[in-house]
């Protein structure tokens, strides 16, 4: 664990972001974090952002159970299929095979593939010689380990924790398929928990066994992955591309248009180019920097095997390097196929114009909340020593947890300053009210959670109705009226 | 099942509202729904109003696990606890008990009160004579079914869906103690899902196997509950109590004031009729009329064994009558205590000024979100006859699930039309875009789901750019410049 990802949990813990593992009172459970209330509103601030941008592209928000039945992740491959090579220690303890070798071969800067199968595995971990990382020896075992986990619904039925929200949005596809009027293409999201049994998860909230999915599928006719209207509209945006030819060559991303990459093959179709400049924009409208963003093709190896196209949105972190947010895959017909030959009905769209029936295909956007959550924390928080200044919060003021803190300088004012607060809080802005310690010490722990401007009440308020709004960044402060607060706000605060 | 919830459902499948129970495509699982894109909009503004209320009464959003290890849930109660009464009959089905006997009560009109106990419960059950409702017969016995759902973390942990928010929030309290500044009181509130293994729900969204819940939690200084600031806000509030006393001589609810509810101690302290103040506060925030919300308290064997004060918020529902929606509970030291015997850590508060330490007492506003979702449908959807004219959803604009529809008069407008959708979608408001059928039929669909405004774009807008806006309730028709549209709108949508 670097330095900086150690000052950034204590950030985190003490300023009422991320708790955990949680259950902390009974000593917690890996993989399970609590949002204290800053966290949460930074949380739900990332998925207004993804609400606002699939909504105006025409995706309607959905939500499904996420417990359900065996014969549903029997369709959808994972009940025999989602599974992690095992290894345990001497002790007892169990490892993920595959992490372990892959950690070990980034350390001695190793640069064989990890194998996927699990003898190749375990003959390439006892090559090493290597021991698990609480120093016990490592048994010559490796077992798959489901993921999925299990409950049981009423007395007898054998259900899951959904271990992601793109297969039980597929299920409504007959509903959706009345409610889009028999015509594609259309796009539904669905923002949700799903749940994966890791066998030993230890990077935060970058692998959790409970996290918040945001996907969003676009359903789309097969002949008309054209999407001519859109691609022009899009064609000339510049993309950081790393293709997987690159790779092979261990370059860095080009900067490329999307037309450019079209003529060049890495993209299937149009309606795969807009999928990846649709995933561009969301994580651009997170806040987080163009510099911290990358899109890389998944390898032939790597390629799910029901993805025809396939590429991540990788962010860099601070804490943990380039790490997967987000896949943008070509899932083809295979979902609608499976689900059809399992439930035993037609899920297939007729298509007037060719007197036709087509199953439609899926591209899909898949990606978390919890992951751009925890980049903006990773990348904004600025650790300083005494010397330095005071540690700092620079999250883009349109995405801070608090817009705005209400501060009377003395108590005798907190009649008049409660009134602003109230205004604030009734034009639809998260406000935060503190009479307490020295205004200067308040406006530090303002600037630690990142809220954007700090309302102060003097008694020249009282006199002429107008505050002092001070700018987190510039530290500048201005003199404005009451009645003009609201419009001051509006303008970074857009709905 | 009466005729009006039949239409209901069928309005809620065929207009995206509520499918299921899901997963359909398979048949089904009693007790899962899906919301469809008009159901999850819904619901949405629901949990909106929720935060937004509760935002401004100082209470703040955490999120935790929905899965917590077995540790909790013994010191909760609810491992041992947490059962329901199942019979089975002789085909095999289960049903719940008690459920079955109120039912045959109810039908029947027998005042009887529906027995406790297992023991005397099957005794009672015998004595009617009763047949399944499938007509079978029933077993000679009843067990206790447990409501967890039970699930493993990693590989041997046991875990559980939480049955409740409740106790999940109350884990984090030493982090809330150092968050608020060990002050009290603090108020914290969680938005997420509850899992209860029901035997066999029947009631749609009102009774779900998986269920969003809404519980907020206000930690007191047991020696502060009179809040004389809060209560001298809220003291003439006049609410429609039914008390204890009116319900055992079967009268009808009082109006009465808090003051005069405190005088006749029906709430035990200024700070529970705080509680009461704030639940009835956020029904009608929801839009649902006052006419159709109680407060019935409960009688001496209803109670909770932790509760010392409890009533209810019920709502009128025309698909099943008078429904809990919502419990304040005063739950005293209960939890915290619990939690310090079976953690082994000290959970209290130094309150400065007395030189103490203090168990916080906990009050407890615990609700749900689909039960006021379903009571909008339930209460707003008015289904016509053909010759009446046509059905349409009436729900309170600022609820409704779609703010405005843009329609072009033609096809060849739609530029200019997809122009105006793209700056209302910009200014915030969440609207749709329709060009196919008629206009008349389109005005028709957009009543149906309860939209309160559709601009139509005609050949004047393109000349100097008006529009028309058709109000959904008075139907009146009014021509506005385009650059007045948000302030139009921005006067219904609040923020």
């Amino acid at each position: 664990m670097n330095e900086h990802h150690e000052t950034l949990l204590a950030f985190m813990q003490t300023q009422g972001f991320v708790w955990g593992p949680a259950p902390e009172l009974y000593g917690g459970a890996a993989g399970f974090y609590t949002y204290g209330p800053n966290g949460t509103l930074l949380k739900r601030r990332v998925e207004e952002k993804i609400r606002t941008l699939f909504s105006t592209h025409e995706f309607f928000e959905v939500e499904t159970p996420t417990i359900l039945p065996a014969i549903v992740w029997e369709a959808s491959g994972h009940l025999g299929g989602f599974t992690d090579p095992l290894v345990r220690d001497a002790d007892g303890g169990v490892w993920r095979a595959d992490k372990l070798l892959e950690e070990h071969y980034a350390k001695h800067d190793i640069k064989t593939p990890v194998p996927v199968h699990n003898d190749e595995l375990l003959k390439a971990i006892k090559a090493t010689n290597m021991q698990a990382p609480n120093g016990k020896k490592l048994l010559d075992e490796i077992t798959n380990h489901s993921l999925m986990m299990r409950t049981t619904i009423g007395t007898e039925i054998e259900g899951y924790n959904r271990p992601e929200t793109a297969t039980a949005t597929y299920l409504p596809f007959l509903r959706y398929r009345e409610h889009f009027r028999k015509k594609l293409p259309f796009g539904v999201f669905q923002i949700g928990k799903a749940y994966r049994n890791e066998i030993s998860p230890r990077q935060h909230l970058v692998r959790m066994r409970e996290f918040t999915q945001a996907e969003a599928q676009l359903f789309l006719d097969p002949q008309e992955k054209e999407m001519h209207e859109q691609y022009a509209r899009i064609k000339d945006t510049v993309l950081p591309l790393l293709s997987w030819e690159q790779q092979v060559r261990e370059g860095e991303p080009e900067n490329m248009s999307i037309q450019e990459a079209m003529h060049k093959k890495l993209f299937g179709s149009n309606a795969y180019a807009y999928g990846i400049h649709l995933a561009y924009t969301l994580f651009t409208s997170f806040g987080i920097p163009e510099k911290n963003i990358r899109l890389r093709q998944h390898g032939p190896e790597e390629k799910a095997f029901y993805a025809s196209d396939a590429w991540d949105v990788e962010l860099y972190l601070p804490s943990f390097g380039w790490t997967e947010a987000c896949g943008i895959h070509d899932r083809t017909d295979y979902d609608l196929r499976q689900h059809a030959k399992h439930s035993k009905q037609e899920l297939d769209i007729f298509i007037e114009e060719r007197r036709e029936k087509v199953i439609p295909h899926i591209l899909e956007i898949a990606f978390g909340v919890d992951r751009p959550v925890f980049a903006l924390m990773d990348i904004f928080y600025e650790q300083k020593s005494e010397q330095e200044g005071m540690s700092t919060f620079n999250i883009p003021y349109e995405l801070a947890p608090v817009h705005v803190a209400v501060l009377p300088l003395q108590k005798k004012l907190s009649t008049t300053a409660r009134n602003v607060y109230a205004m604030i809080q009734q034009q639809g802005f998260v406000a935060i009210y503190d009479e307490t310690a020295s205004i200067g010490k308040r406006y530090l722990r303002q600037a630690l959670i990142g809220t954007p401007y700090c309302v102060t009440i003097d008694f020249e308020t009282e006199e002429n109705n107008t505050v002092t709004v001070r700018d987190r960044d510039s530290q500048a402060q201005e003199r404005i009226p009451i009645a003009e607060l609201e419009t001051f706000l509006r303008s970074t605060y857009k709905r």
